[in-house]
């Protein structure tokens, strides 16, 4: 799939100059650039490297001297970091995992799934998930019994969606993210010495060893539209009421989130 | 399931008071409570939000003025916070797996499984592998080579075991927990420069860049009863001995268990 | 399996001294030894507790009193940490993996293993993957659209490898090891409050709150020879370049490595 600098160009709202016919491949760092890369000089200091590749044409700031760095076209976005986004999604050959249900997954008659979904391989849907239109859950997941699932989600291999979890739409899960493991909240029968240490201000008094009591988890996890959870990530459900991740939010690699925790929106 | 109030008190061994034929369908948050959950308000801080909601009956403390509060109901336990142990085990939905021994489990001839024992679907279980009466093995789980795991477990989903893990009763292990990877352990043919910088406090002397040697890992680990291992935990295999933990401890998720660790009884 | 004394020291290339006819089952800490296990006492420190033991032999250090100690026999290492690394090679049991291809792995048509590979049960390879002679992929993997992973690899179980994952030979990953996520890279329409307090060095401007559109990853990972990756390890790929992983460089358990980042040779 090539696209030519004028296609580019007009998917980005940008603005385009030189040979607008070159066609690209793929983007390149300037440095090493081939002569159908979009090579992305977005700040003088990367544009200075730009003779250090072979690139023909580069993606520039607004009023970039392009002519002067010796390219034969150039696209001049309004704010370049942004437009990196809609050019990376344009650019994007995805994980190719291939649509519809694969003969391998195994999905409970209960589950509810839109017409359009995909679902990976070795993939297991519980009783009374539902999945939204749009969706593709990919290879070796758990959608655990009751958890419900957005619109246009995309989740990877390897991801655990536990019991009643509540997703919105355009969820993403990178590898091994997993949502609604049992809260960690123990009790003593008589207070533990954190509780008397607490209380007192140091004084331990006369507790003794005690073994832990299990508090169950009620709640499970409430999550937004536009999330996205990377690798590892663990979010715990609630002890009596949700988790919650508001819009927006995006978690990186390995975050934790404890029970009961209230994220809002649009955090990073 | 819906309980009385009568019945609950009964279970955890509490005072119930008022209209003690009540029936509760779940627990609540005071403030959001609806008129047939039983509130958890078991400090007056939380008491006092039980006028937001609609609740007819709470969970309070040993004295409290119940009726003062609106209720038709009330359960007045001694220590209130270990009483939510057994009130949420009575509550627990849980995670809905299917019993028994699913279809698409790979189980080797050459394991042994006391005769109630759950195993999930695509949950492989290995030669010599060992798992007690009352066990539930969740879904897409690894129990490795001549593992062993004792009564009454509970894993949930992609979970790892690695060979000769050797778990007592009760262990608890949420979704991707790692037992009994390979321990970190490496050495240079020579004395590497943080062996020379340690022995002459600072002086690197003429070490040169080496390549790392692994040092294998023959040990396993050893798990004590009533253990928790939260999401995606790992525990490393002790070099020549087990990493060892003991009974009634618990893990967090992501709790990183390095190879030769011993840790103790009731650690939280 | 069991060795000779005499056949353990030549295998590390060590001085054998005693009854060096002595057979050897295992390992064992000097303190815990017994008579048929090789006890590991090499510093003057571990030599002390060979008498609460009852090991007959010892791997010592060059000058070692052997005889003192009232061993039979004793292997002399010049350097006794280096020599740990070929001894615990001869004696590690390993996982016990089945060779060969497992009938419940799914394989792709499209992807290409050279003859020797082991792939474990339900474990899938996606089109275009390619794996080198000599291979082991553990049960449960998933290796992904045009993955390459060079010869003598060894993965346990649950290991994610994404599309384009490049990998040298001799990689060894732990249990639920992450390669090839996406990049945790977002992007506001307009400058977000983090880049304008930047720029002004604490004014926050009229910045408001805006959604975070995405900057899809389009490069890879690649990994030279001999690296290791632990337990639930998270490597994401790079925006436009691979992330880049240098021969003979160790990722402990839990590691994360961003996009873009380029880890050097043998880094521990």
């Amino acid at each position: 799939m090539t696209y030519t600098i004028q296609q580019i160009a007009d998917a980005l709202g940008a603005k385009a100059v030189g040979d607008t016919t070159l066609r690209i491949a793929k983007l390149a760092e300037p440095a090493t650039a081939h002569a159908d890369d979009l090579a992305l000089a977005m700040s003088p200091k990367y544009a200075q490297t730009l003779s250090d590749g072979a690139a023909l044409a580069a993606m520039l700031w607004p009023d970039a001297d392009w002519q002067g760095m010796g390219l034969k076209a150039a696209i001049l976005p309004d704010r370049p970091r942004f437009a990196m986004s809609g050019l990376t999604r344009m650019m994007d050959p995805g994980q190719g995992f291939e649509t519809g249900i694969h003969p391998s997954a195994i999905i409970d008659p209960a589950a509810q799934l839109a017409d359009d979904v995909t679902v990976g391989p070795l993939t297991i849907v519980a009783a009374g998930a539902q999945i939204g239109a749009g969706s593709i859950i990919g290879p070796q997941c758990y959608i655990g019994t009751g958890a419900s699932i957005g619109k246009n989600a995309y989740l990877r291999d390897h991801v655990s969606i536990g019991a009643r979890v509540n997703i919105g739409d355009n969820f993403i899960a990178q590898p091994g993210a997993r949502l609604g493991g049992d809260g960690f909240s123990f009790v003593t029968p008589e207070p533990s010495t954190v509780e008397e240490t607490r209380k007192t201000l140091g004084n331990r008094g006369d507790t003794k060893a005690q073994q832990w009591a299990r508090i169950h988890t009620l709640g499970s996890v409430t999550v937004g539209d536009d999330v996205e959870c990377g690798m590892n990530v663990t979010v715990d459900s609630g002890t009596i009421r949700d988790t919650m991740i508001g819009d927006g939010t995006k978690l990186d690699n390995l975050v934790h989130l404890g029970h009961n925790v209230v994220v809002g929106k649009n955090c990073l």
